[in-house]
This record gives C-alpha cells, sequence and structure tokens, in this order.
C-alpha cells in the first residue's frame, strides 16, 4: 500500500478555505481496493459484503474525528459534522457500491470527498455555516437489483412494497427487502413510506463522481460542472422483420432486407443527431445491439431479420420528444420504402433532472477563483443527484476527470484532480446557504 | 403418390417438336420425394445415399427407354439418346444432389426434363439431328464439400489432388477421393486429371434449373432464359473495430462506433447500387450478416465491435470492380470521419459466366414461337454451366418460375411450368447444332 504526502498547504485554494486531507482519501482508496478487491478490479455489491466493508470504513473514519454518525431504514450512511447552524445542512454524497470487475472510484471518489472536505474542517478547526453531511447511499448501481437509486429513493420514502417483495439480486437472487434488513436497515419503515431526509431540512446536495466519458480528458479540464442529468428513452428489444432470399438470385427491387432497413434507419437518426447538434441541443443516440440471427442468417442470403436496441440521452424532454419524432418518421417511411416491418418492443423512459442553477454558478465561480477550468456539461449516466433534484432540493454535481471510463478495472482518476475538486467543496461548504437562495 | 395424366397433344408446341413425357417426370418427382425425403424436405447428399437413389432412378429409366448409359470417373451419370450423327452432341444436365433439408425441383428439375424431352421422342419415334444426352451431375451443393461444381468439373478433369485427400464432407468428415470412389467413381483417373467430356464433342450445355429468386413469379413468366451467371466477390468474415465507450457519457465527437460505421457503410454501397442500376449495370450487393458481439456489446454501449459478411455478384467482372471500388473509398473514408477500423478479412471470387449469345437467342425465339413469355434475366446463383462455359462450349439456361426461392422445403415449382421449359427444349433440341454457330 502506497500512501503519497498529502497536498502541502501551498497549494492554491480559496482564501479562508481548508485545504481537504487528500492524504485520508488515498489512504481509504487504498483500503478500498484491497479489502473489495477481486481477481479483476473490485467488486461491491449492493447491500452485499463489498458494500458494507466500504461503509464500515467511513463509518469509522468519521467516528475517529468525531463526526456523528446515523444510518437510516434504507441503510445509508450520514456522517455529520455540526455546523453553526445546523439546518438546512449540506449534504455531500456517492453511492459505495459497485458493477461486478468495476473500478476503485466511481462512487466511492464522492463520498470520500466529502470526508476529507470534513476532515479538513477538523484538522484546520473551522466550524462550517451550516451542518455539512457526507452522505454514503446504498444501492446505486442497478445491474444487481434491476432496480434504479435504491439508496436515494429509500432515504425519501420511495421504495414501493412490490419493490421490496419482488425485486431480486442478480446472482444470489435474493429479495430487495430481505437484503436491506440483512444490512441493517429496516423495511418495515419503508413500507409504510416513512422518509428520513426531509427535503426542507437539506439546503443542497452535491454529488461528486468521476466523469464516465472522455469529455473532461479530451479539454483537459481536471474537473467539470454538471448541468442536468439526462434523461432517455430505450427500446431495449427492437426488431426489424424482413424476408429471407437468395443473395444472387434476388434483384434490389423484389428484397424486404432488414439490414439495409436497420443501417438506413442508424444513419438517419445519426443525421437527424447532427441536425440536433447544430441546432445546440444536447444529447446522444446509441444503437449498442444490432444484429441479424446468429442460426438464420448467412453470407449469401438477403436478411430476414435483425435484432437492435436503441438509447437516446437528453436533458431536455423537448430535445428527446424531437428524436423520437424522427424515429417514427424513419420507422414509418422506411416500412414502406423497403417492405419490411419493424417492431420497436417495449419502451423504457426516465426523465431529465436539471442540476439547480445556483448551484451551477457557485461551483463553476469557485473552480475560476481557484484559476482550475471546469467543464460546464451534461451528465449522460443515472445518478443519485437525480432523486434529489427530483425532490426540489438544489442539486448540483462536480465531475471528476477520468480516463478509459467506468464501469470497468481499468478506470483511472488522478489524486491531484480529485483533489481539485474537494478545494471547490471545501469552499462551497464555507458559504452559507442563504447565498444560493 | 398422385399420377397426374401427361398434356395431351393438343396443347400448343413447335411442328415437329414432340411433346415431351411430362407424365414420366411427374412420377419420377414423386419417387425422388418418397426415397429421398426426410421429416422436413428432400435430403440427397453429395455422393451420399440420397443422391445415389436419384441418380439409380434416372439410369433405370433411361435403360427402360432404350438409353445408352455411362459414368465418368467424377460418377456422373450420361443418358444417351443416339441421333442421326453421334458428335457434337446436345447435353441436357443438372445435378439431383440437394441441400440438407431441401426442395424436390433443384437440380432435379434439369434431369428429369432433359429424361421428357427424351422420353417424348422415343414415343413419338423421332430420332434428333444430333446425340441428345442428358447428363446428371454430381455434387453441385457446396454446403457438402465445401467446394465448388464437384461434378461438372470432374467431368473435365478439373479436379485438383488437393481436394480429394483434404476437402471433407460435412458432417461425416469423409474425403472427396474416398466419397467419389465408394459412389463407384474412378479417383485414379481424376488424380491423372484425365477428362471424360471431350469440349470438342459438346456442341451445347443447356442447364434448366427452377428459378431461386422471385422474378419470374413477379413478372407473370413461366420460363426464363439466363443470359449470364454473375461472378462475385465476398468478404465472409469482415470486422469493424471501434471502441466501447458509455451510451450517455461519450459525445458524439468523442465516439468510435462500429455500428455507426457499418451501417454508413450499408447505406452508402446501397447508394452506389441504385446508381449502378440507373446505369444499366446489373448486380446485387448483400450484407447477409451484421453483428454486434452477443458478450461485449449492451443497450447502454456505443458498440466497439461489429462482424459482417459482404456478397457482391455481377454478370460483369467491370461491375464487380465498380462496386469493389466504393467499397474501398467508402471504407478509407468512414475509418477517417468515424476512428473506426475496418478489417474486410479474406476475399472470395468468381468470375462470370456468360451463356452463349446464340443459345440465348435460339432458346427465346423458341419461346416466342410457342406464345411463351419469356424473361431474359441474369443468374445470381452458382451453376454447373458455368463449368462448361468457362470451357468454351455454347452454353445455355432456361429458368423455370418458382415460389418462395430454393434451398429450403418450401420451393413450389408448377409442373404446367415445368412443361413448358421441357417443350422449348424438345423444339431446341430438333435444331440441327450448325444453326448455332
Amino acid at each position: 500500500m502506497t500512501v503519497l504526502p498529502s497536498s502541502p498547504s501551498s497549494e492554491p485554494h480559496s482564501p479562508g478555505a481548508p485545504e481537504p486531507d487528500i492524504a485520508l482519501a488515498e489512504r481509504l482508496f487504498e483500503e478500498l481496493r484491497r479489502r473489495t478487491g477481486t481477481s479483476r478490479g473490485i467488486t461491491r455489491i449492493s447491500y452485499g459484503l463489498g458494500e458494507q466493508i466500504a461503509h464500515d470504513i467511513v463509518g469509522r473514519e468519521a467516528r475517529r474525528m468525531g463526526m456523528r454518525t446515523a444510518m437510516d431504514a434504507g441503510g445509508n450512511l450520514y456522517l455529520t459534522l455540526p455546523g453553526r447552524a445546523s439546518n438546512p445542512s449540506v449534504v455531500i454524497g456517492s453511492h459505495l457500491d459497485s458493477v461486478p470487475f468495476g473500478g476503485n472510484f466511481d462512487g466511492a471518489a464522492g463520498v470520500l470527498a466529502g470526508l476529507a472536505v470534513a476532515a479538513g474542517y477538523r484538522r484546520a478547526g473551522i466550524v462550517p455555516p451550516q451542518d455539512l453531511v457526507v452522505m454514503a447511499v446504498r444501492a446505486e448501481e442497478s445491474t444487481w437489483f434491476g432496480a434504479s437509486y435504491v439508496g436515494s429513493r429509500s432515504a425519501f420514502g420511495q421504495l414501493t412494497v412490490a419493490e421490496l417483495d419482488t425485486v431480486r439480486r442478480a446472482g444470489d437472487e435474493v429479495s430487495l427487502g430481505t437484503a436491506i434488513d440483512a444490512a441493517g436497515g429496516d423495511t418495515r419503515q419503508l413500507r409504510e413510506g416513512l422518509a428520513f431526509l426531509d427535503r426542507a431540512k437539506v439546503g443542497c446536495f452535491i454529488e461528486p463522481h468521476i466523469e464516465q466519458g472522455p469529455v473532461l480528458l479530451a479539454k483537459g479540464c481536471p474537473v467539470g460542472v454538471v448541468t442536468g442529468i439526462r434523461g432517455s428513452f430505450r427500446y431495449r428489444s427492437a426488431t426489424c422483420t424482413g424476408t429471407y432470399s437468395h443473395s444472387g438470385a434476388t434483384p434490389r427491387a423484389y428484397r424486404n432486407d432488414a439490414v439495409l432497413a436497420c443501417a438506413r434507419l442508424v444513419a438517419q437518426l445519426d443525421d437527424r443527431w447532427q441536425s440536433l447538434l447544430a441546432e445546440d441541443h444536447e444529447l446522444t443516440v446509441t444503437f449498442g445491439q444490432l444484429s441479424t440471427d446468429p442460426h438464420e442468417a448467412a453470407f449469401s442470403k438477403v436478411a430476414g431479420r435483425v435484432d437492435f436496441s436503441l438509447d437516446v440521452r437528453s436533458q431536455s424532454r423537448a430535445t428527446l420528444n424531437l428524436m423520437h419524432d424522427a424515429l417514427a418518421r424513419s420507422v414509418d417511411a422506411l416500412s414502406k420504402e423497403l417492405g419490411v416491418r419493424f417492431d420497436l418492443g417495449p419502451m423504457t423512459n426516465s426523465e431529465p433532472a436539471l442540476m439547480d442553477r445556483k448551484v451551477i454558478e457557485a461551483l463553476a465561480d469557485l473552480a475560476t477563483e481557484q484559476d482550475v477550468t471546469a467543464e460546464i456539461m451534461p451528465c449522460g449516466a443515472g445518478h443519485d443527484a437525480a432523486v434529489f433534484a427530483s425532490m426540489g432540493i438544489p442539486t448540483g454535481m462536480l465531475f471528476i476527470r477520468n480516463e478509459n471510463g467506468s464501469h470497468n478495472p481499468d478506470e483511472a482518476m488522478n489524486i491531484a484532480d480529485f483533489a481539485v475538486a474537494a478545494r471547490i467543496l471545501s469552499a462551497f461548504c464555507l458559504r452559507p446557504l442563504s447565498r444560493l437562495s
């Protein structure tokens, strides 16, 4: 285990904002890596062993520095450094679970950034203007229970009885309710819809998180301020049906070619994507899976069937609707033109969650004060911050530059970039919340 | 077994050309179906049981009507009705093997058409101006040995020693040489490259065959006269490699999307196909297989890899080259534009084989004389006729209308259309070959 020296106090930071305890964070990242590591990367199962180890580690450190700790009925952990006024508080949080064979920073970086800020205050003997709460959220990775934002929704009493009883964990098939109780939660309260968090008492929620895309790396920015979390519409199991026919004996006019129809669809939606980008819309359009039938297709047959998926994301419901219109038009026109049939299958939806304008401005201003170039950018992946934003709580996200994407063992966050984010947060939490409203 | 009455002699046919024995053909189709049938369709394995049964049936019928029979070293069967002059002869032939679970007419229709013509001559007491040879070709379906035109090439001494020893039959892995000897052939002669057929003694070769595409059905023509057998270039295992990345977190500019690159390639080659058709080129362009990786691709990932196949066919080498140029241009441009890498893998080629202009005219004229509208059309699939054409023998093909394509149990040839083809052949074989040259 390598412990690098913490950044010296000569590093630039806002006047009066104490230097976060980066050495503590490094030590905890290393302990997490060691204790939740597998043959490849780390695994911290939602309400499972690896997540519990992570919660135990951050709880232990909070108690060491004299923070108050509390756990809610959903098993989320709250580590509080009392402020001059107790409410409303600033909550810094993210999740501590991971995908199987994932990376060490996805989620954990947000919790450790909060702890590093609190430890910096403690070391400098500074009491923030309001309570600073570091929140370790449970069960954010939907790969385990196939449900979104389990932990943060539980904090607001939003889990349904049906979810608790019927949703089961990939691998061991344990029900969500059983898993929560096993981790020390209390599903009796959750079944009654009791909220632990009172939105009136949460002055703002900030989720620091590694970026899961390549933008900060490409732009040369250590951090990014998120403008909103993209909503989506998705067709996970769409099909295009044509007619299998002889590749050499079937002239173009007599074909019903499912590959051609899908290729035209992909190209047309990409054209529309480009035109929307040119009009300053922001969105992503992805056909991640697209396949002819592995048994029936042959190099000498016109393809009679293609299965595909489509994932469209945007911060703007209006933009999502524009792209859905384009999809419907293309599907209709291609069906007629090429004699194929599209069956898009069930659509799933998620709503965009905009980050708070004043939080965005505050984070961006603090970055500027610290001579840091922060990219102002949308977030394409789902995060617990979306739940807080949906509750009407002023919410922000601070992205940390990261190489190789996330959800894999190769994610690579530089600790210097983590320190940049922590310093911005250290300054942010010293501001009275009244300056946000 | 249903035996329909043979066509009455009042049916229209060329003056002097005897009515072919359609009832005989129907009886033999029925016997073939019964004796080579399986749970689904028929199966006549190359040099295997089903093919042997078919050879035995047509050999028996030829002997019954007093035709001379001979077998060559490759196991091909020659059924000869002597003419007024013996050489050069007119050969009518096709293959008697089938794909697994195939249809009863693919191949067999050509041999039975020749037999029906010969039986018609016998019944009418007519001696043709030259020998009429009905040829039952072995092993045309490359699904069994993965080699093209095994039987017809063996007749010209063109099989290589390497093929005989190393090519093995799908299923039982018997080598081609062993299979030929087991069926009564003589691989010692084949190893020496000895030809059974002397191209100077084959005045012309006609292959009647069911159409494997939908053109005759769509055009309302019972028969088609083939202008040429399309050659091809094929990439059976091409790959496009991009970069897997997060569908929501990766903006368009930072993607290397293998699905988008392949979709653009398919669309661009389809555009080029349409422009070449507009300039009176004839060709087909088929991406029959196209698939993201079943293990790595996900609906929430930009695709990092697509595997695909491409099959381009045309009667014209120049047209094939034009389409290959378009492929190279698109691959090059898309690689640069989208940051992907195409690896097309090995290319396989076959040369176009043009049918003889005078044979085409003669068959078309005879159709007209019989008030039959024959479509003049290219042939997209490979046939033994290509081997005869490549030997410089005047060669033609007569297509018979057929529903549902071929290589499946649902192929559906109407016996009335078969009779139309047989009548044209009956008239054709009465013409002295000198009228072709």
